[in-house]
């Protein structure tokens, strides 16, 4: 395909795919695609190590980081007082809530305390600060692109970029968000509609990608949300989207680091099963609907926390749960889910990441074929 | 345009405009598509009396009616109690929070005695009983389509409709409910995503179309939900959609009967600026987010009450609001609004609706063009 997404990040097909896999990264960008590689998740020596497998995988072949940086956060976590000012700001009743929670549904609780400060650890990580150690990290290897999940990226970021002469993306989920990222010299926006695996806005894809690409002309446009399949890589490009962004299809691949567990749930899942929820981050993210979505946001629930501090709480108690539930314990499987989209409807067999690109091209050509039957015959 | 809608429908463009105003549904079937009167809003005698509007205006071109035929409503509208049992069936705080409602807005009180029982005859028709009755009066009209916008059609619905030979088509949100359609012999489904405006679920227009195209298959399906222009007609047809079904769109046309504050209201909305509530009609609606919303989803609410019971409360407060408003009363402007979905953020100029469809028939040719020129060099 000829684009100028595809010309400008040297790729076959404006298909990037974000994934915190390293294998699903290095599978779509040896494919023709733009693998993203997740990067919150990581300490940076384990980043750096990601990337190192990375650059072994994909022969030169670009491909890219997303750091989430988000725009509001919890002013424990940006006062400076570290992981002891983090885990003092979360309520006792949160972690009473969660015990209860385990007792009921039968999971043994893990190391809690173990668990809090490994997680606040990986809270510190969505400050600032954090954000920019992880972007250090990155650009020290041959990334073709780095992206901001949320919030406009520090200025730092664009300028560390900048020097590397690496563009610089962001996710939006409204037109006034993707003027303030032009505003702050973003090169590549991501309009991601409210249908989106983790934290979106609710504008769908529909309506969002053609008032984006509107707002932000000449700047290209990826469109995000929904998307698992050629006709609609087709129909985002009819939008006037210059290509797609995907994270969703790639959890049910045969790469994909997906527990089990919630894989069988996804392939199993319509696309009725998701719900936006603010109950592992703080912030709405779309996710599998389960019993931990059910409960957090249930009458009984204290309310989750804001974003770094309801990571904290959830993120441990998640890691435990996703164990025992491969054990066969059923409460745990009743609780776990994991962020993704309303397409997980559409997700139903498990293949090779390449062969989803694949089959994502055909398709796409399927679908433009069908739409010149329809017109030259007008 | 060459698609087996267009052939069986007889129509130039795949696309079907619903609207309450016959202005609008003439001018779209006169500029070559299909306009589908909303007939929930009127007694049968005012239908049949727009029919043959509609009949003289449309020199044989095919047109059709939607009858809105809700799954389940209140019980003290099935009871066979009449006018009586409804009225008897809403709470007296209903009526107290409205009449406080109005007093906070400085918007003057109507006759809620009058408003009542006009609203209670309103809201009998939308029982099957009340629907038949306006389907029958729909049938001696040369109607090329009868939609039913709630639920399965009644069984006699489909049989009156088969023997005059007159196609049936269901909206439905979900691919569950689209089997069901299929199961009660329906001839055309309209997938619906959480998008659009009015009654809706929440799977968006881009999920929800293939899925339901998968799900009916070879039966024809038309993609509604945020479609206000020819690239996401484009986009629905790439998704699989053999046409489209669009509402919002005309509210801003000259022709509609669209409040004035009201479409002035939608001319400066963004996508942002709707929400689904229940506070018009019992049942989850998108519309414009406005005072009236928020009130009846705030804290201080009695919580809307069941279909029809909601519209009965509704309906003649939102009239005497409408009304209020166009004299210039602040307090009312900030309460009106109206159903519409996400696409009101692209609602941005008044056009006759002939132009909306002729811009719609443009747009879509270019973004074929310029899908074939993705592909063509790749």
């Amino acid at each position: 395909m000829d684009t100028e997404v595809c010309r400008r990040f040297g790729i076959e097909f404006p298909l990037f795919a974000f994934s915190h896999c390293r294998d699903v990264v290095a599978a779509v960008t040896n494919a023709g695609g733009f693998g993203v590689l997740g990067a919150v998740a990581h300490t940076p020596d384990r980043l750096d190590e990601e990337l190192r497998w990375i650059d072994d995988h994909v022969g030169g072949r670009p491909y890219g980081v997303d750091v989430l940086v988000p725009g509001r956060i919890d002013k424990s976590a940006e006062g400076g007082g570290g992981l002891d000012a983090m885990l003092a700001a979360i309520p006792d009743e949160h972690w009473t809530f969660l015990a209860e929670l385990f007792a009921r549904y039968g999971v043994p609780l893990p190391d809690f305390e173990r668990a809090r400060r490994a997680e606040a650890r990986g809270g510190a990580r969505v400050t600032a600060a954090g954000a920019t150690e992880l972007i250090e990290v990155s650009l020290a290897h041959p990334i073709g692109l780095i992206a901001s999940a949320l919030g406009t990226p520090p200025p730092l970021m664009a300028e560390m970029a900048r020097e590397r002469g690496v563009p610089v993306a962001a996710l939006v989920g409204t037109p006034e968000h993707a003027r303030r990222q032009v505003d702050a010299g973003v090169d590549l926006i991501v309009a991601q509609g409210g249908e989106a695996g983790g934290h979106t806005g609710d504008i769908s894809t529909m309506v969002l990608a053609p008032e984006v690409v509107d707002t932000v002309a000449p700047l290209p446009v990826l469109a995000a949300g929904g998307i698992a399949t050629g006709r609609q890589m087709a129909a985002a490009l009819a939008l006037g989207a210059s290509g797609v962004w995907c994270g969703s299809v790639w959890l049910t691949t045969e790469e994909a680091e997906t527990s089990p567990a919630v894989k069988a749930k996804m392939l199993a899942a319509t696309s009725r099963d998701t719900v936006r929820s603010r109950s592992r981050t703080g912030k709405p993210a779309r996710q599998l609907r389960s019993a931990w979505t059910d409960e957090w946001d249930g009458p009984a629930s204290p309310g989750p926390l804001g974003m770094p501090l309801q990571m904290i709480v959830a993120e441990g108690a998640m890691r435990q749960i996703t164990k025992v539930a491969e054990s066969g314990n059923l409460g745990a499987r009743e609780l776990a889910n994991y962020f993704v989209g309303q397409c997980v409807g559409l997700m139903n067999t498990v293949r090779p990441a390449r062969q989803v690109v694949y089959d994502m091209v055909d398709d796409f050509a399927t679908a433009v074929e069908r739409l010149n039957a329809i017109t030259k015959t007008g």
